[in-house]
């Protein structure tokens, strides 16, 4: 299936998404007007959780935004109901605060999945749920690249509690016939982006110190990673909603190359035409929870569903720079 | 090191067991107070959890009882404190209550996990740490025997929790530094199991319905699995908390020999001298959460720790057996 046909799949039907105002959200929903759908984003809007209203600016008078928070039972018991497909993406994503707060963490990325999933089966049983998972589940990988067989060795209470989340939509699948499936998304990038604090992804205050042009300091330099541009993971997750064959399934997702830490920050300041950046020895205390090189393979949604990342990091850098240097005072300061 | 050696470490130690009344606990609890240790029981006596007074009855005036729940987080960070081991059994159990009601199993087999191990960093970050996971978090195995580094497949709520509560020590023991380790035990049998209702494990109520002359209803019959005898499970906690090569890993244990479930039963009958079964087709609403056959490798600890399981099915049988028929009326009902 091409993403083109699996837009019709979406045609006047219903969709919520949770973590909507978020940056995957924002970019699904604005994909998913354009397809036809009638879209509803649930987001609580809390602070430094990357959820923006500025990011669906250009369909704002198009779809319904619900102000709400997925740990509000009662409310997502309502809003799950007459929904065709849920894209479930809200949730704590810092792996800094989730040591900081375990209990948020867990209330958000456990406790509301749980009550989520419950929801669906009482009020919504033929909705069909696509779950936001995460490659950092894996931890420090045994072998590269890392497939969904690789053993999970979380490195955190966000990896933990991911993992658990994850399971939960898989368990629900087959012991209740729930048509849940999940992407363990790598990392992601893009227009829309949080680059507003450094908690959640490097890359995002990467950029915002290349376009502010100042230097990135750099740790180690090595480390290998693969990236996903935003288009490329919306369109994962319009194949794995309109795809029966999704169901009960987990698929990583993947970028088109794998780079060094070093050659991401060359590439983002060229991309950017300003910034510099500065390599600094890798310290002592973050290399107990780093995870050495990794990158995912992808292969099974290649199969399965026919995806495969697309968007080269030059061009997927130079689209982002050139996003955040047009909107820059939505992004700089404020949710 | 020998289990007698490992007695040696607990003389005058200060120990907490959580779930201390449970099957497990007040096994360990005997076998402590008996190595010199100073064991203090937290319970909550959650009905149909499986705590239960009577269990402790051979040194209930050389243990301290403290009634309270692992989800009192109060309590806990009081109760943590100048322990020098802390062995962590207090869960919920069930699968079947796990799927009927899953937050509370979320809020005993992950929240008050989290809440524990905060306990210790804050209060006692010195203490041994071992926690009872369970193989049951592997699911339906790709392979035989199953070895710690297998994929893990939750079948159920129960499962993710306990592979999250899992994780959380070994992220904790990682990232703080805390002597956490976990032993993931297989099925467990022997005097001080739970046999008062069938909804945590077939085998308790199995033993039961032989000792009540009742003939056992088995489904199927030739599903193979690993039984561990209850003092070979006690060993394994005394070696994990007395050695600091156990610390930051996980452990299978396993049983002498995999047998089917009709030599289990089969097995029981003639240890009892009582009962009769009756094999009928495996039902098509237990197939959906079916694992398939299941046994463990539990070759990592025996290189690690030097544990092995040293008592035979009959053998254990036996021994369990001729407890229940002594002790009966404090196990058929009541808690």
């Amino acid at each position: 299936m091409t993403g083109a046909a699996a837009d019709a799949a979406y045609r006047d039907k219903n969709v919520l998404i949770t973590g909507g105002l978020g940056f995957v959200g924002s970019n699904l929903a604005i994909r998913l007007v354009r397809a036809g759908a009638r879209v509803v984003l649930v987001d609580s809007l809390i602070d430094d959780y990357g959820g923006n209203l500025y990011n669906i600016q250009p369909v704002e008078d198009r779809v319904r935004v619900n102000i709400a928070d997925v740990r509000d039972q009662h409310g997502m018991n309502y809003l799950v109901r007459r929904q065709d497909f849920l894209f479930n993406l809200a949730g704590q994503v810092s792996h800094i605060d989730s040591m900081r707060d375990p209990y948020t963490d867990l209330d958000i990325n456990c406790r509301a999945q749980v009550s989520l999933l419950e929801a669906c089966r009482a009020h919504n049983p033929e909705v069909k749920i696509v779950y936001a998972s995460t490659t950092q589940i894996y931890g420090a990988p045994g072998s590269l690249p890392v497939n969904e067989t690789h053993l999970r060795k979380p490195i955190d209470v966000n990896g933990i509690n991911t993992m658990a989340g994850e399971e939960y939509h898989i368990v629900y699948s087959r012991v209740y016939g729930l048509r849940a499936c999940a992407l363990r998304m790598t990392r992601t990038y893009g227009p829309r982006m949080l680059v507003r604090h450094n908690r959640q992804t490097a890359l995002g205050w990467f950029i915002r110190q290349a376009l502010d042009g100042e230097a990135i300091n750099v740790f180690g330099g090595h480390q290998v990673r693969d990236y996903t541009y935003i288009d490329d993971a919306v369109e994962a997750f319009i194949l794995a909603g309109a795809s029966d064959a999704a169901v009960g399934q987990v698929f990583n997702l993947g970028g088109t190359e794998p780079v060094s830490l070093l050659q991401l920050v060359e590439t983002l300041v060229a991309a950017a035409g300003s910034g510099s950046f500065i390599v600094t020895p890798f310290p002592e205390e973050r290399r107990r929870i780093d995870i050495g090189d990794f990158y995912a393979d992808y292969s099974k949604i290649r199969s399965a569903l026919g995806w495969q990342p697309t968007v080269g990091l030059r061009e997927g850098l130079e689209a982002t720079t050139a996003y955040y240097r047009a909107h820059r005072r939505h992004y700089w300061s404020g949710g």
